[in-house]
């Protein structure tokens, strides 16, 4: 380990967590993990990372901690609980959490650490577990600009296109209109090629002629092609899309603002979950329209 | 003009129709052309093209009709009216309808022009007034096969992704399921950009972040800028599009395919164009959620 390298703390290792802690630790940092269930830190911790057994004991040795989880819930007790990072922390931690999660409860957090003279930021990621594995994320930031700048060097070891987007819970907001623009753009692959489908056309044909125009994007060029071959297999959980979704309406509700195509999506998407879909992957949408 | 080439009529010279008549009387083709309103004919026939007073005498100088007109009321006309196409047509001429229209009138002109032992394709294509200018359209091709490989050369000269999709209204299909990829994606993109807005963001900021991932895509490139300058002006008219995913969700209805994502595009967008955006480009459906 390189003492002149922040020690940091990892709690989540999930399939992006794992990656990214693991860039972390090849760069020399000192390593302090925490899971849920502890058999996903064996790599990490065979390679040289050290297990802890709550958030709490993980941040009393890190300079930097760093947390990606599963829901809002999940977010609220790494942080706020009995055994969580803000009982324990160092003084002069710094706290990223990047996770998708509420711009409310990322507002809440870094206020409550504020009163301890801790700098959080909430940093939700976007590009999924091959830009998790690459270090390529997407970052959305939010929270101070010299927390920022001082996280940024960890930030870096993750991602390549790091932007900080304002204060407390911009980052999560930012990550919230890429949800909603990939809501509506998922629905609209599904019903072309639903279309297709019902229309007798060739599927393959019509990608050929609509996925370099107007129509043309990532859903499309990724998504397309596995619809086609009926693979639903998830590049990202239909359950954690929809856990997305429901933050984004509420809060757009909050703001008195009107998203009906997020709104029907959501919708859609909630009756193929109570259909068993949950854990298949978003392009699992067309299941709608297929049925 | 090169007498070994096919003699073409061209009729519809609207902002892409006149780029794409221009292409095939700069290629050689003698040309001769039709338009409802004259005076969009006067450059091209400053060039050289001969003006004639309706479809039906366009189409007995041509080897080869191209149409790109209006509505589907327009084609009808222009194809099957007193004095249209088919009134006045050569024995062995090519039909090429590169409006985007119905399927069921595709199939109906080339039945009636079978009749006559007249080929007739559909032809819709993708990549608006720069695509055409360039000659690099998309074209979505129905019919024939032999017809197809014999106005494969006419194609050529506008377009470069050609794909042959089917038979009689296989290529107004394909254009359909194109403008149904498109009419949700742009519901997304304003839906991203409007709680950007809403939440305080940086739009600029926002689209540095979503821009280059999951969400990526063609209209989030183009009308993101746009959208977030203020600016309405049409790359394509709102009023068209709206006719395109009226004719997508006749055909749908008609397949007893149930597409909600569309039929809410297009209820909002019939709001907008109640308020006047009519004439606006399709980008302006921003307008639904900042009033």
């Amino acid at each position: 380990m390189n003492a002149k390298l922040p020690a940091v703390g990892f709690i989540g290792l999930g399939i992006m967590g794992r990656s990214m802690a693991g860039h972390l630790l090849a760069a020399g940092h000192d390593l302090h993990v925490y899971n849920r269930s502890r058999e996903k830190a064996e790599d990490l911790v065979a390679k040289g990372a050290t297990w802890h057994d709550t958030p709490g004991k993980v941040a009393a040795h890190a300079d930097v901690v760093v947390t990606i989880v599963g829901y809002p819930h999940d977010v609220e007790e790494v942080y706020l609980g009995a055994n969580g990072i803000l009982a324990q922390v160092r003084a002069g931690a710094i706290l990223i959490d990047m996770t998708t999660s509420s711009p409310a409860l990322a507002a809440r957090i870094s206020a409550k650490a504020a009163e301890r003279g801790i700098m959080a930021l909430d940093a939700p990621v976007s590009g999924g577990d091959i830009g998790a594995r690459e270090g390529k994320l997407a970052i959305m930031v939010g929270g101070d600009s010299a927390a920022f700048a001082a996280a940024l060097p960890i930030l870096q070891r993750m991602g390549t296109n790091i932007v900080l987007q304002g204060g407390p819970g911009a980052g999560q907001h930012a990550k919230m209109c890429n949800q909603i623009v990939i809501a509506s753009t998922i629905m609209g692959v599904c019903e072309g090629l639903a279309y297709a489908k019902h229309a007798g056309l060739d599927a393959e044909s019509v990608l050929q002629s609509i996925g370099g125009g107007a129509a043309s994007g990532t859903q499309l060029r990724v998504m397309g092609p596995r619809i086609i071959k009926g693979d639903y297999a998830p590049g990202f959980f239909m359950e954690h899309f929809i856990k997305d979704m429901s933050i984004a309406l509420a809060e757009a509700e909050r703001m008195q603002l009107n998203l009906p195509g997020l709104a029907l999506a959501k919708k859609l998407y909630e009756q193929l979950k109570a259909q068993g879909y949950g854990r298949s992957g978003t392009q699992a949408l067309f299941k709608y329209y297929d049925k």
